[in-house]
């Protein structure tokens, strides 16, 4: 058991000091720090509980930190940091696998409770480490890892536990949601719109994990896990970029009320033959309407809507990343595993459900479509008995002339994901074809 | 301390069981009845307890009540079960002070969690209640008061414990939401829009309590004693109701780029002389920016706007009424409650400060204002001259043609509250000046 001093004689008296070993300091770790020493009278006031970062791993004793970091709490030795009987909770901000798994582990096994922030650990070993905090005993908190700043993952464990959650949809990419943004509001290309970002510190140098959907496929499996009580990783999430997206679908889609976003969608469904709960898991651009909440999220901020049962729905909106905001979301989890720790009360984890993961085959919506064809008689009846063929029914059909040649743009009806991919398959057969284009999920808000 | 029953043999073994009292059984009580009973599996999955509704305290026996309410747990004797010693939790669903308030009390007293929906009490006593369940060392939880399903207070409580709120600015009447929606939508005047809410059961046969803004207060009271640890009481709070706005106000505010919303605004200020913490709370109708994400909140919605130092802006929105959702929030609570009183921590409630309530004359807002004047040569230098000598300055004028009388439509730059006031004084004593219209503030995303 940590030693909890009090507080009194600290200015603020009986509020229990509660000292936090940080692992990891860069830009959210830097403003964590920040916040802790300069407002622990006020935090202390207003949680109950008096935090102060005693100790702090970085990578570089050399690099220069913000002014409050006094080097004696440095050190390069994080795992000395993460079982130090000194400290009573410890904050991981490394990232990535190794060493952030091993130390969190050792952490819990030594009784602290951990905050992290790391999403890609959470999303492919959550299950390891939730089982090593509950035999711990010890809280193991991660609302930064999921949409920033937004307080989105308690509000799913806690406030809506009692609810039967149907589906989650949330833009949690703050890069594309940019560049999407820009691409809607000025009609600039992709690589002009990454390249604006790139400049104003939205995008990274090597984009690739954000415009192809990796960021976005381990916050959903995250948010999967949490709102469907199972274990779903990263590798489970069907994954679609951006990077196809052009000016010509943008304007398509505002012509027809909608605008083009990167959604997470994680969704329960109707138990197949097996009886398991079943799920499925996407990341992909979507046309989403423009009466719908999440046709508004602009620029780089983030949102997460939420459908349940007894609810209705929901919507939580916010910025997705930054350091302080990021900061905000670790430090609201330090104040809730420090009042547990101090509370003495047992730690909660859910039972983790069996789920079938569905394959995006199965999936059911509208789609919006462009081939590009040879601009000669018969080519739409051609291309229209391959639709019929597979049972996909065109709900409105548009031509536009490109010389030549001519894009057809499609909107079908509800159609499963598998008749549209076959529909695909076969239009590559037809002669007069000369490119399948663009391939869009439409959001249906009815269903 | 209340009985525990494992629920071994009951399907889902080793989940401890939480026997419920629900004191009054209407529109939400009903619903959280009928979601306990029809999906205590999945509740019980989800969260770790097994909830059982056990005791229902109602007014009439004799009503029809919800197919799965058998007579066996009713029960005319509300004070019987809130101390009953086969009762863990109680749910308080009956409203106003008493006898709810006296029930709360003894429930606590008698060692029970409570949860309740009753903002009414919540805005007027909340002081006393958190000191007798803190004294109890007992849960008294509350998210259903303000915005129905939307999980805002449990954010502001935990997720942003450790932060500073700058300010929270909400729409938190379904009601007058509804009815300046179909108003801007439609065209049509307060009154038919009020109609049509009360035709959708959307307002009350008395609708004073919403369009007033009576129920915004309370909300507001409650909304800034969270977000600042204070004790404020709805009485604190300045109100304005929807009454007075006509549909030429919000075509106005639609030609400047506006939509009208009642807003409930709950701001933390610099400390005055005293060095006390201040706070400025208030109900009024106001013209919010269309780009701002609070403008697109329409029908009966519910949304708040939260500014965090760290966390920045972020906005949570959903259904703020209505059976089931506010039953989901009253679910979540108990869920909440119903996990510590099984895992046995602390119960913590937050020290509350002193702060100083400002009043509404020292806001600092830009105003929308209108004025009918007789049409005449040199009214307009003499109205310009008494906002000049209060010190209030015009940003823009447009002048409406009445007939013999024209309207003089405002937009002032930034000013004190207390000197737009005065200056509207000033101009009732102008002989050329008919009436004062309106005044509405202007929201500033910028302060």
């Amino acid at each position: 058991m940590p030693v909890i001093e009090r507080g009194a004689g600290r200015g603020a008296a009986d509020v229990p000091v509660v000292r936090v070993g940080v692992l990891g300091c860069g830009n959210v770790g830097g403003a964590l720090v920040d916040i802790v020493d300069e407002d622990a009278d006020g935090i202390a006031e207003r949680s109950g509980v008096r935090l102060e970062v005693t100790r702090v791993a970085v990578r570089s004793l050399a690099k220069p930190r913000v002014a409050s970091l006094q080097t004696e709490r440095l050190t390069h030795d994080a795992h000395s940091v993460a079982t130090d009987p000194d400290v009573d909770v410890v904050v991981e901000l490394i990232g990535g696998i190794e060493p952030a798994r091993t130390l969190i582990v050792d952490a819990l096994k030594a009784g602290k409770p951990v905050v992290t922030a790391n999403k890609e650990l959470l999303a492919n070993f959550g299950a390891e480490l939730f089982a090593v905090a509950e035999a711990a005993g010890r809280d193991l908190l991660f609302e930064a890892t999921v949409a920033g700043g937004i307080p989105l993952l308690r509000a799913l464990r806690v406030s809506l536990a009692g609810e039967r959650i149907r589906r989650v949809t949330g833009i949690v990419n703050g890069t594309t949601n940019y560049v999407l943004s820009r691409m809607s509001e000025e009609r600039i290309g992709y690589g002009e719109a990454l390249q604006e970002a790139q400049s104003l510190g939205y995008a990274e140098r090597d984009p690739t994990a954000d415009v192809e959907g990796y960021d976005a496929s381990a916050k959903a499996a995250i948010l999967a896990s949490i709102a469907f009580n199972a274990d779903i990783v990263a590798g489970d999430v069907y994954r679609e970029g951006i990077e196809t997206i052009e000016v010509d679908d943008i304007d398509f889609a505002h012509r027809l009320g909608y605008e083009v976003k990167l959604l997470a969608v994680a969704e329960h469904l109707d138990p197949g033959e097996s009886g398991i709960p079943a799920v499925a898991v996407r990341v992909h651009p979507a046309m989403v309407p423009k009466d719908h909440p999440l046709a508004g999220v602009r620029g780089p901020f983030n949102a997460v809507f939420v459908e349940g049962e007894a609810v209705g729905d929901l919507m939580l909106y916010g910025r997705g990343a930054g350091g302080r905001p990021t900061a905000s979301a670790v430090l609201g989890d330090l104040v809730d595993a420090a009042r547990g720790l101090v509370g003495g009360g047992a730690v909660w984890f859910p039972a983790r459900s069996r789920v079938e993961v569905r394959p995006i085959d199965e999936l059911e919506a509208q789609y919006y479509l462009t081939i590009d064809v040879l601009d000669r008689p018969g080519v739409l009846a051609a291309v229209a008995s391959v639709f019929g063929a597979h049972g996909v029914s065109i709900r409105s059909m548009e031509q536009v002339d490109l010389g030549t040649e001519a894009r057809l743009v499609f909107i079908t009806h509800r159609a499963r994901e598998a008749d549209v991919q076959a529909t695909l398959a076969g239009l590559r057969d037809v002669e007069a074809v000369a490119r399948i284009g663009q391939l869009l999920r439409v959001i249906d808000p009815g269903h």
